[in-house]
């Protein structure tokens, strides 16, 4: 008994045409650890509009009821070479309830149940997941346990690697989004110093209002001096940055070289000891990272997901972070959206040019059967 | 008794002016396991030219016999702020003949010996020298032995860190220089396998008559292409770079991530799980370093330096690098150098104005008594 529903995709041709458009698919029964789940909310966060628009020309696309087709710029086009003719669905996470389940136990427990799901397609009316990855929500609503997993796991995961690392606290080089709220309130729960760079003042007064104590504005003429007291302050060697292009991340090596250099009894020409730590965990910026000769040698720059990471640490600490998520689901880990639309209305003119700006705090929610 | 001899020191001042000037100084007697040390023959490395010249401007400078005083440009300036007001020495490393030894017994040991060292002031005619941190040169010329620490431990130290992080092969991205040419004999010594780019097709030639397997030309219309088929032919995914600014580490990621990409069976927007790595252990380009979003979150970019190297490899394993380097001094670590100056020589505009250009395979030795 094949489940029918509706269900987002996206291909990037190889001449360069991207094409979005919502198709009837056919869902197959779940087998073993899977679970058939009915999405009822996913969020579009900016992992998922990097293959949704990525470099492509939206504001002169061709948009029909349901569809939209648009050009990819030459380059950005070269740099997705390896996508091309891939009809691939989008939506790395949401919430739905459990309406079929494979013949494995950990599927058959969840049957009937509301779960947060990271099914990679949730974009969609139906999807496939994996029954070890759900999140049962209990009474929570679906637009509540949404955004379950991707940045509560990431804001944990920054502080897990921080510790795991011997460090005591954390530079955060975008503050204000919805993860940087849910690290600023981690950090304060466990003791963990945290420095986050907001773009306005109107979000330093909002992270101050969280109780945050270091909130230093990019905006203003003397940011790299705040920026260099706040890391002298916290003693943050250690940070993560979602926009990946331009100075950001630069600019936190320099402050943290700054603080180094203060306590060097002694001048070198291949600058300080300490060793000075940055991830990149996002491209909201897509041009290049610019790192300039200013810090010496002392210094490391990864890219950062958390796939990997999780890997990395283990199904029990990884237990104890989704438990974690679940006993904090409405206070520590709360998300809000600034709007909700159909999997019709998100690939509207209107719709796609607004949430392609991925600006802080304007998060979409996608609700597929509203 | 103190010893009266000549010394070159570089001063930046909080105004820009940088002096660079040889002084009568005295050296004081070695005490412990220090040597004074008659210098011979030291090199003029990259490194030293960081705080010799840096960014000033040499053209206009103003030249008298032993002594240059040139302007820093503004940006420059603020760059060495912590270096203003501070008289340094400068030369890393050189060889001479132990004249005078501390009462400890590696110094004594040392007593009347040709040695390389690391005093951090070998443009000197005199050094105090560390006794452990000395290599006895037995029948070697100091010119021989000039050069013997700072390329043949570096180019050793890649090998080592490849072979701790568990690589088989190695990509260098300027092949054909003097510590170039050392990797590429200890690579062939070691089995390891070694991509190396070059500028230009005389080094293609001269480094496969070292018998180089893969050599990349980067001023070829195809050099992307070139690059990925050696790091497809190699597995080299960790590479070292000398150089720093513009986008040679970007352009070796992505060969890297071209390859990986070839060998993943599913696309992910993420790029692929292959780690890739890259240390930049040089500035020889002081220009930012470009770090594009071609090439997903699996990459890990450090500086590398010497010191901290060595001193996490620990006694035994740099003792067993040095006596490497000591048994192979005139085959693997040779080094040539394009010619021969005094003190004095090395502040005459012609010579500065050649040797700030840093051109592969034309290092300047300074003979402090000729």
């Amino acid at each position: 008994m094949a489940t029918i529903g509706k269900q987002l995709f996206t291909t990037l041709d190889a001449g360069g045409t991207l094409t979005v458009e919502i198709e009837e698919v056919s869902f197959p029964d779940p087998t073993g650890n899977q679970v058939l789940v009915r999405m009822e909310a996913a969020p579009i966060n900016p992992s998922d509009l990097a293959i949704l628009v990525g470099g492509a020309d939206v504001e002169n696309a061709e948009y029909t009821p349901g569809k939209f087709v648009a050009g990819m710029p030459a380059q950005a086009n070269a740099a997705s070479a390896t996508r091309h003719g891939l009809k691939l669905p989008a939506g790395n996470e949401g919430a739905g309830t459990v309406i079929a389940a494979g013949e494995g136990e950990a599927a058959q427990a969840l049957m009937g149940q509301r779960v947060s799901c990271l099914p990679g397609g949730a974009l969609s009316q139906y999807c496939i997941a994996d029954a070890a990855m759900c999140l049962p929500l209990g009474d929570h609503s679906a637009e509540e346990g949404a955004s379950a997993f991707v940045n509560p796991m990431t804001a944990l995961g920054f502080v897990e690697n921080a510790k795991r690392d011997g460090q005591s606290a954390i530079l955060h080089t975008v503050g204000a989004s919805n993860l940087g709220q849910m690290l600023t309130r981690i950090c304060q729960e466990d003791g963990m110093g945290l420095v986050n760079i907001v773009r306005k003042s109107d979000q330093v007064d909002a992270l101050k209002g969280l109780g945050a104590t270091h909130v230093v504005n990019s905006s203003d003429a003397d940011f790299i001096d705040q920026l260099t007291g706040a890391v002298r302050e916290t003693g943050a060697f250690y940070g993560f940055d979602p926009v990946g292009g331009g100075s950001l991340v630069d600019t936190s090596f320099l402050a943290m070289e700054r603080v180094a250099a203060e306590q060097m009894s002694e001048y070198s020409r291949y600058g300080s000891n300490q060793m000075k730590r940055m991830f990149i965990y996002g491209r909201l910026d897509t041009s290049p990272t610019i790192l300039t000769a200013r810090y010496g040698f002392g210094w490391t720059l990864s890219g950062w997901l958390l796939s990997p990471f999780l890997q990395s640490v283990g199904r029990e600490t990884m237990g104890r972070m989704r438990q974690r998520v679940r006993d904090n689901l409405t206070t520590t880990f709360a998300s809000q959206y600034k709007t909700r639309v159909t999997l019709e209305e998100m690939l509207t003119k209107e719709a796609v040019l607004d949430y392609r700006e991925m600006r802080t705090g304007e998060k979409y929610l996608v609700t597929p059967w509203a």
